[in-house]
C-alpha cells in the first residue's frame, strides 16, 4: 500500500463544489470514481480543504491509498485518460504513510479574479467577476493590514458553519491590479466559511467608498457580519497554493 | 434608416463560426434573430470578415441598418439583455450610411494563444491550444520577418476556397512569450482561408526545429502548402482587432 499525494487544478463551473454530496456532482467524486475503476480498488481522497459551488483550483491536493506497482508519478498521465477536462491532475508523488493533505496544511492561499474589461466577458463569465465600478487600490491595500495576524474572524463567516474555533491567521493580502484585471491574494492558515468571499466584498465596498475602512475594525472587535460588505460572488475565486 | 456599427466580441466555443450556415448555430445568425426580434424589423449584418468554427473575436465588428428613433449607442443595452454570455457587443455608434464593414477594413489583427501552464488546461481547453514543446522564440520571431509585405500566400492557404487573388500584404508579426504564454500576433490588409493558422504551425515547426527557417522562402515561392508545418488548431485564434 502506497500513500500517493496528488496535486491538481480544476474549473468548478460544473460541480457542486469539491465535497461528495449527495444527488450532485462533485469533484471529489469524479475523481474517485475515475480512479477507483481505473486502479480496481476504492479509493478514497483526503484533500488539502473544500471548496464550494463554482469555486476554482489551481493547486488543490489530496491524498489516498491504493495497492499499486507502479510509480506515483505514472497516476499523472492515468488521470489524464480518465478524467474530463475541467480537471488536471498535474503532480503525484508518494509520501510517508503519515502524511495528511488536510491536516498537514501550514498555508493556504486563495485568489480572487475580478475582470474589468468588458470584451472579456464571454471567456469568462464562469472564471472572473466583473467589476464595472471604480474602486481605490491603494486605499484597499491600506485598509486589508488591518487583517493580517490573528484574530477571532466570526465577523467574516457566513451562517451554517459548524464551526466553534473561528480564531485563524491572515499572513498576507496582496491586490495586484492591471489594465483588465483587479487580484486579491489572501494567504493564512486557514479559512472559515466564505471568509476569502466576504473579506474581498467588504474590501470592494471600502475601494468604491461604500464603507468606511473602520468597519474592518470594527467587524474583528463585535464579530458583527452585518458591520461588512456583501460576500463576493463565487466564479472568482480560485483554491491558488498550498504549503505543507 | 440609420446605419450602425457594432463592436463586439465572441467566445466561438458553442458556435459553427461567424457566418450564417444551414442546420448550424452561427455568430451571425445568432445576433441578427435577437436584434430581429428586439427591434421588430429585419437585421442583416456585414461583419469585418468570418471565422472559423472555435475561432474566438475580441474585436468583431459589423454594420446593419435599423429603422429606430434612439441613439445607436442603446444598441450596447439591448444587447446585453437579448444576447446569450458568448456574445457581448461593448460597443454601438451611428455610421455613414456609405460606411461598410466589410469592404472598408485597412488593416485586421489576429492574436493565436498558446498556453504552456499545464494548471490552467481546465479553464483554457476552447481557449488556449496547449504547447507542451521548447520552441525557440527568437529563431520564430527572424523567421517571421520573411512573410512581412506584400506576396502570393498560395502557399498558406488550405484547399476549399474561392479565392482567386492569393496576394496580401502582412504588416506585422509579434510574438509574446511569458510564463504561461505564448502568443502570436499577424496584422494584415486580409488573411486567406486558415492564413493565420498556417503560419502559426509553420513558426512552431521552425521554433521546434522540426522545419528550417528556408521553407517559409520556398512556399512564398513555389506556392506549395506542402512545405509548411501543420494547421494550428482553431481554439487558439481570435479576431483581435479592426482598423478602418
Amino acid at each position: 500500500m502506497k500513500r500517493i499525494l496528488i496535486c491538481f487544478s480544476y474549473n468548478g463551473s460544473a460541480y457542486s463544489g469539491y465535497q461528495t454530496q449527495k444527488n450532485a456532482k462533485s469533484v471529489q467524486q469524479t475523481i474517485e470514481d475515475a480512479l477507483s475503476k481505473k486502479l480496481s480498488q476504492t479509493i478514497k481522497l483526503t484533500a488539502t480543504g473544500r471548496t464550494d459551488a463554482g469555486v476554482h483550483a489551481l493547486c488543490q491536493y489530496a491524498h489516498f491509498d491504493a495497492d499499486i506497482k507502479f510509480d506515483a508519478e505514472k497516476i499523472v498521465k492515468i488521470a489524464k485518460v480518465v478524467l474530463p477536462q475541467d480537471i488536471v491532475v498535474y503532480s503525484a508523488k508518494q509520501v510517508p504513510n503519515d502524511f495528511n493533505a488536510r491536516f498537514d496544511v501550514k498555508k493556504k492561499t486563495y485568489m480572487y479574479v475580478f475582470s474589468k474589461n468588458k470584451k472579456l466577458l464571454p471567456f469568462e463569465h464562469n472564471l472572473a467577476t466583473f467589476l464595472d465600478i471604480e474602486v481605490d487600490v491603494q486605499k484597499m491595500q491600506n485598509a486589508s493590514q488591518m487583517l493580517l495576524g490573528q484574530h477571532d474572524f466570526r465577523a467574516f463567516c457566513s451562517s451554517g458553519t459548524t464551526v466553534v474555533d473561528f480564531v485563524r491567521t491572515i499572513y498576507d493580502i496582496k491586490i495586484e491590479n492591471t489594465q483588465d484585471y483587479l487580484k486579491f491574494f489572501v494567504s493564512g492558515n486557514g479559512f472559515l466559511y466564505n471568509m476569502v468571499r466576504i473579506i474581498v466584498g467588504t474590501l470592494i465596498d471600502i475601494g468604491s467608498g461604500k464603507l468606511d475602512p473602520s468597519c474592518l475594525e470594527k467587524m474583528l472587535s463585535t464579530g458583527k457580519r452585518e458591520l461588512g460588505g456583501k460576500t463576493a460572488k463565487p466564479n472568482g475565486l480560485y483554491l491558488y497554493d498550498v504549503e505543507y
